[in-house]
């Protein structure tokens, strides 16, 4: 059978897939940061080329930010696209690696290899599961399997200000039957999953000021206000005692989580006294009334990412800041509308600044939650396929993340997304010491060539 | 008579007086900045080669921080100590300045001729009033006024760690009748001022941790504690809605000023509304029912100098860090214990913290404010010298910084100090675009002068 020789084919190439991945890992396609714009470039060419060699027609697409690298491989039947993004995560705190994260390798973590780098589950080492298995199944069939379109993006980790006008520019090109994105995660170690729920996410950066330059805290210290104080009465003010979000119209279009998923939830072997002992946590600090499940996939938050103001730097200053800033973001659910919350933000922020300072805000990316239609045939043909590359079934699953490309290709190619990942909950994405295991790599590989499989004979 | 002479002197070197300022000042003498410590001791040997120079027995002390530099002129008559510090804060941000600054030159603001650089006023130019008297004197009289010792620290801006030690180890070298301690400001323009009361200061720096790595808030938005949050809630909770300080006992030996003094205050010409207005803000911070100069003076404060926690770089990251950071200093009056203070902000801080989130305290500098026995004969006497030198009468007046040193001298060494300044309000001091007026270098060289003759005379 055509999908085993093509499984027996990953099987013996498992060396030069690793070193193809490592590779392309090597490159430091920070997106976030403009000095490593020439490595997402790299990348992108290092995309173009590994596709060219399998038989895509790819190419790399300017964009007024970091290159898309588009591919194509015409064929009659249904049209499927692909995604996955090559940028990666900035990797401070660098000291906490305990090695380069732009030198990968396979290393030893609690018993299990696992394949530690920046980009090494999010993204380059899950999109490679697919490239791989479309390059198993040309080595052993000649040809790629069916009408298919790939998809790469260079800005997933910085707001993807692109992605939206590209796609509304390619829209006929890039509009498929359905898309397969490859970017979240298993239900545990041995169950794969299909993420049907998406939190949405806006994001802004704000400053507030005080007096028009810092301040001697001997001379002014007393009389003038300090924005620092200011900034921790504004964030302070952004929940209540139960840990809710207090800015006005905030919960608006936040629905209950119908009876029926909460009940399918409950069968789940979901731990959330261990995933948060994970990280050294015991209590839940979301919302209470809400079970931890329910609060990373179905409940808002607003989170505040970063914060400055003043003398950081080693030693003490006596200094009382001119400025101080945050990053907030807000994960949304059902119909939340992000402009809305951003708005109200802004008008949160303002009528709580006292005299004499002023708010500079700026809005960031903000994108809609997201529900797939789970009865559309190519969620359960995923589900079958993806079940047979793992001990247990796959399973629907909510996600407390946000992946607006989801969203996006349902409004602008109209066109909905089977999302199927393979990284765990302790690979670190985001954080120091990245890592994705050998078994992702490998059985995600054989997952996908199982999905061409079943979808090529549906 | 000698000391017009001295004066003339001072006014026919000029120029020369002013490229040995310049040279002082280009040497970048950062001492809270590891990365600036050659940079220190090359400051420290200018000083011994000028003093030499000028006929001081010189020398540089070495401490386990930055040097001291020690000079003495042995002679018959009370013994006078003079300090100043050659150290200089930090320039960050340094994209606010508008020249290097540590490349000085005369510039005009606002009509008058000002010294641009860090450390112009504090305290590089103000030290070299008296050495700038010192070599004049020498010049006109062929030998130097008394019985001397000058002693200047590198360590001043950065919490004095070698100062106690060094005090304690050489008292009897250092133990002089009477300090004058260059390093306090104008009461204004044509206004000079003997500073007769100091703020304490109390400094400190925590950071609060939850999770033990950063964390993705898309996998743990919601459920994970936000060690941003608990700064924010910290800080907030440390003053109440009138400006208060919240810290328990916090007020403890905080007396209201006596009503002698608070009338003499009144006959200040003492523009509140122009001081803050000068810095773009319109109305007192601090608490309410003190004037601002009772506020700046007399009463205590809380600030925060600096506060940090997860991403601060260009763009955008969504990460729920794992720790955030403050440093926090308070500025103290009358018989405040900064010792106590220091531990019961940190019991502050304990009782508040949620579950799963812990608390490194760092305590800093701690020093009493101190308060001078203006009946001493050398106070009077130098306000009377100093008169001569500026349109306006000398006054006494209070200060909001802090310099421990007054304290220390007073405690280990059993002398008052005579506070002598010449900044001012608009000076910059700890900020971008420091500068010191012409006017102040030149007529407080020539203030020195007139206390020196007054003091040998007397």
């Amino acid at each position: 059978m055509s999908v085993e020789q093509v499984i027996a084919n990953v099987e013996s190439e498992r060396e030069a897939a690793l070193e193809r991945l490592f590779s392309f890992l090597r490159i430091p396609s920070i997106s976030t940061d403009p000095a490593f714009a020439k490595d997402c470039d790299a990348a992108a060419d290092w995309l173009v080329a590994q596709l060219t060699e399998i038989g895509f027609e790819a190419s790399k697409r300017p964009t007024p930010g970091h290159p898309m690298v588009v591919a194509h491989h015409r064929a009659e039947g249904p049209h499927m696209l692909f995604y996955g993004h090559y940028d990666v995560q900035p990797v401070d705190p660098l000291n906490l690696w305990h090695r380069d994260p732009f030198d990968p390798a396979i290393e030893e973590q609690n018993g299990v290899k696992v394949i530690r780098g920046r980009g090494t589950a999010d993204d380059k080492g899950q999109l490679m599961t697919f490239v791989e298995a479309f390059r198993a199944w040309k080595a052993v069939h000649g040809t790629l399997p069916g009408n298919l379109t790939l998809l790469f993006e260079g800005e997933e980790e910085s707001g993807s200000p692109s992605l939206v006008p590209f796609l509304e520019e390619n829209r006929e090109e890039l509009s498929a039957d359905i898309a397969h994105i490859c970017d979240t995660g298993l239900f545990d170690a041995k169950t794969p999953a299909i993420c049907t729920m998406l939190r949405g996410l806006a994001s802004c950066e704000f400053t507030v000021r005080g007096a028009d330059r810092d301040l001697h805290s001997g001379f002014f210290g007393g009389p003038a206000m300090n924005p620092i104080r200011v900034l921790s009465n504004l964030i302070a003010a952004m929940h209540d005692e139960h840990g809710r979000v207090t800015i006005p119209d905030f919960y608006d279009g936040v629905d209950p989580v119908p009876n029926a998923i909460k009940a399918a939830w409950d069968t789940l072997d979901f731990d959330g006294a261990a995933l948060l002992g994970s990280v050294d946590l015991s209590e839940p600090a979301g919302e209470k009334d809400y079970s931890i499940l329910e609060q990373i996939w179905a409940r808002p938050t607003a989170e505040v990412n970063g914060i400055w103001g003043g003398y950081t730097g080693a030693g003490f200053k006596t200094v009382l800041p001119s400025e101080a800033s945050a990053k907030v973001s807000f994960r949304l659910v059902g119909r939340q509308d992000p402009h809305a919350i951003l708005k109200n933000f802004e008008d949160f922020l303002r009528q709580r600044l006292p005299v004499d300072v002023k708010l500079d805000f700026r809005p960031g990316g903000a994108s809609r939650a997201t529900v797939m239609p789970t009865d559309e045939p190519a969620f359960e043909i995923s589900r079958k396929a993806l079940s047979e590359a793992w001990p247990n079934e796959a399973v629907f699953v909510g996600g407390g993340g946000s992946i607006p490309i989801a969203g996006h290709f349902r409004e602008i190619l109209g066109m909905d997304s089977v999302l199927i990942g393979f990284s765990r909950d302790d690979d670190g994405l985001h954080s120091p010491n990245e890592k994705y295991d050998l078994e992702s790599f490998q059985r995600g590989t054989e997952s996908w060539v199982r999905i061409l499989g079943a979808m090529q004979t549906a």
